[in-house]
C-alpha cells in the first residue's frame, strides 16, 4: 500500500478567527465566536454578498487578532459552497494576497489547512491563511429552495451553518501543531438522498479513519478527540457503526462539529449543523481553545464533504463524498 | 514587497494526456489530441456526465501513456467549471487516489500544476496528477442558456472548450521542468459583461505578469513563449495594451490557448476558446510537444480565470479574475 499520511515538523495554526450569524450566536458556543451578526446580513443586500462579507470579516479579524497585515500572509487557500465559490472570490478580492481557490464542499476547512501546512512545511511559504465559509440562506436557495417557500425539512436534513473562519498557518509552536495530514479519496456508497448528507459522507469518513489507524498503527485511545466536520446526528451514528463493523471503537473520543454547534432541544436543527463554515468555526472557537487551556493535546479533525450538485441529484446520481484528516497536537 | 515567486528544483511534468470533443478535433490541433469523441457525449447520457466521463478518460489515458497504475499517483488535484465541481468529483471517484478539489475557474489547470509542483518539491508526494476539464454544452446551459434556445452570441463571447487534460508531476527531468510558480491575486477592474470575460481576465494576467517581471528581473525576450489560458482575441489585445502602458512589450512572445485552439475563419468561435479545458489541452497537446522537439525551451504559462457565477452577475457585481503563472523550462 502506498503511504497516505503526510507528516509535518514544526508547523502550527498560530491564530484563528470565527464569524457567525444569529442561530450560531444563540447556540451553546455563542459567546466563543469572535464576531456575531444577529441579522445574518453582515451589512450586505443579498445573502450571497453577506457570505462574502462574512469571509472578509473573518480574514480581517484574523489579521487583527494576530497583529498581522496583509503583507504578512504569503498566500491564502479559500473556498465555500456557493456556485463557482463566489463567497470566497468576492469576499477576499480586496486583499493583496495570492489566492488559491478550493472546492471540497464541507471538507474545505480541513483541505485548506492541509494545503497551507504542506506549503509552509515544504518551505514555499512562511505563513498561509485558510479561509472558509457557508451561509444558511445562500445555501438553502441554491441547493434546495428559498426559505420563503416554507418547504418541510426531512428529519435527517442538516442546517447549513452561517459562519466563516480564518486560520493562520506558519512555522513554530502556535495554538496547535499540525503534525499529520491524510487527504481523503472520493467515496460513493449509493446514497442519493440529498436530505441525508450525513449518511452519504459517513462512508468517506470511515474510509479515511480506517486507513489512518491502519497506517499509523495508533488506536482511538491515543487521542483526546476524534472530530468530524458535519456528519450530524445521523452521519455520526452511521460512522460509528461502520467503524464498529471493522472492529474500531471510537465512541469515547468521537464528536461532530455539526452536533456541537446547536442545542438539539432548544434549537431544533434536525440532524445538526453542516457546511464549510461548520467545522471551521467550531475548530476555531471551541477546539483550538481546548488546546489553549490544555484540555486536549492530541486530536484528529476530519473535514467531511458531500461532493454533489443540485444537477447531479436531479440526474439521479448518488452522492460522492470525501473526508480529509488532519492531526493536531499541543 | 513580499516575494511572490516560488522556485522549484528538479520538478517536472513527466507525462500528459488530452481528450477533446468535436469542435476541438476539427480545429488546427485536432490530430495532436490523444482522444477525440465526435459526439461530445463520451458515452454518457447528459452533458454533465459527459464531462465526468471525459476527465476519467483523460486520467486513464495519462496512466496508459506513462505506463503507470493508480497506485503510482500519490494525490490528484482536480477541478472544472460545473457547480460544485461535479465534473471532477464524479469523474475521478473510481480511482483510489487522494483527491484535492480546486476551483480557480479557467485558471484551474495552472493552479493544479502549481500545487502539484509544491507538494512534490516539498517532499510530501512522489508523483501528483493534475486533472481539469470543461464541456461546452454543460457550461452553456449552466452559465447562459441551453443551446437549443438559439440565443445570439456577442462578438466578444468565447466558446467553452470541450476538453480534459491530465498531467503527471514528479521529480526528475520530464517533458518540461516546472521551475517557478507565481499564484495570482484576485483582481477586479469593473468589467461586468459576462460575454466579455477576456476583458475581465486581462487585468489579472497583467497584474501577475508585471509582478513576475519586476521580481524576476527578467524580460519578455528571455522567453520563447508567454502564453495565457483563455483571454481570447479580445482579452489578449487588452492584456498587450495594459502591459504596453506599463512599458512591457510581449507581442513577439505572446499567444493564447483560446486563440490557438480553433480556426478563426473556418470555425467561427467569436473571441476564441475558453474554459478549464482550454489551457489544459493546449498545454498538453501543443506546448509540451514543442518542448519535446526542442522548439521552445523557456515558457511562461498563465492560467486565467473569471471567478464570477451567474448569481453574482445577476446581482450586478463586476467580475473578479485571477491569473496563476508557472514557468516551464526544457
Amino acid at each position: 500500500m502506498k503511504k497516505r499520511i503526510v507528516s509535518f515538523e514544526n508547523v502550527s495554526i498560530s491564530a484563528s478567527a470565527s464569524v457567525v450569524g444569529k442561530h450560531e450566536a444563540l447556540g451553546p458556543m455563542g459567546d466563543s465566536f469572535d464576531y456575531r451578526d444577529m441579522s445574518d446580513a453582515f451589512g450586505a443586500k443579498t445573502w450571497e454578498k453577506a457570505e462574502s462579507a462574512m469571509q472578509k470579516k473573518a480574514f480581517e479579524v484574523l489579521l487583527d487578532k494576530a497583529d498581522l497585515i496583509e503583507e504578512d500572509i504569503d498566500a491564502m487557500f479559500a473556498g465555500d459552497l456557493q456556485n463557482q465559490c463566489v463567497g470566497s472570490s468576492y469576499g477576499l478580492m480586496d486583499f493583496n494576497v495570492p489566492y488559491f481557490g478550493l472546492y471540497g464542499a464541507c471538507s474545505t476547512a480541513a483541505e485548506s489547512l492541509m494545503l497551507s501546512a504542506m506549503c509552509v512545511s515544504g518551505g514555499h511559504y512562511r505563513r498561509c491563511a485558510a479561509v472558509t465559509s457557508s451561509h444558511y440562506l445562500a445555501a438553502e436557495r441554491q441547493y434546495r429552495s428559498p426559505i420563503e417557500y416554507g418547504a418541510q425539512r426531512s428529519p435527517t436534513a442538516q442546517w447549513t451553518v452561517t459562519g466563516a473562519a480564518a486560520f493562520a498557518v506558519e512555522r513554530g509552536e502556535g495554538k496547535a501543531r499540525i503534525t499529520e495530514a491524510m487527504p481523503g479519496m472520493v467515496v460513493e456508497k449509493g446514497i442519493n438522498d440529498a436530505s441525508n448528507m450525513g449518511a452519504a459522507m459517513a462512508p468517506a469518513a470511515a474510509d479515511t479513519l480506517l486507513a489512518y489507524f491502519k497506517e499509523s498503527r495508533l488506536s482511538p485511545s491515543d487521542f483526546d478527540a476524534i472530530v468530524t466536520g458535519d456528519l450530524g446526528f445521523e452521519g455520526g451514528r452511521v460512522l460509528c457503526e461502520l467503524l464498529a463493523a471493522e472492529g474500531l471503537d471510537i465512541h469515547e473520543q468521537y464528536n461532530d462539529c455539526g452536533v456541537l454547534i446547536y442545542d438539539r432541544i432548544r434549537q431544533d436543527k434536525h440532524a445538526g449543523g453542516s457546511g464549510c463554515g461548520c467545522s471551521a468555526v467550531v475548530l476555531s472557537a471551541y477546539y483550538l481553545k481546548l488546546f489553549a487551556c490544555q484540555k486536549i493535546k492530541n486530536m484528529l479533525f476530519l473535514g467531511t464533504g458531500a461532493m454533489m450538485s443540485p444537477s447531479s441529484i436531479q440526474q439521479g446520481l448518488a452522492i460522492p463524498a470525501v473526508a480529509h484528516l488532519i492531526r493536531l497536537q499541543a
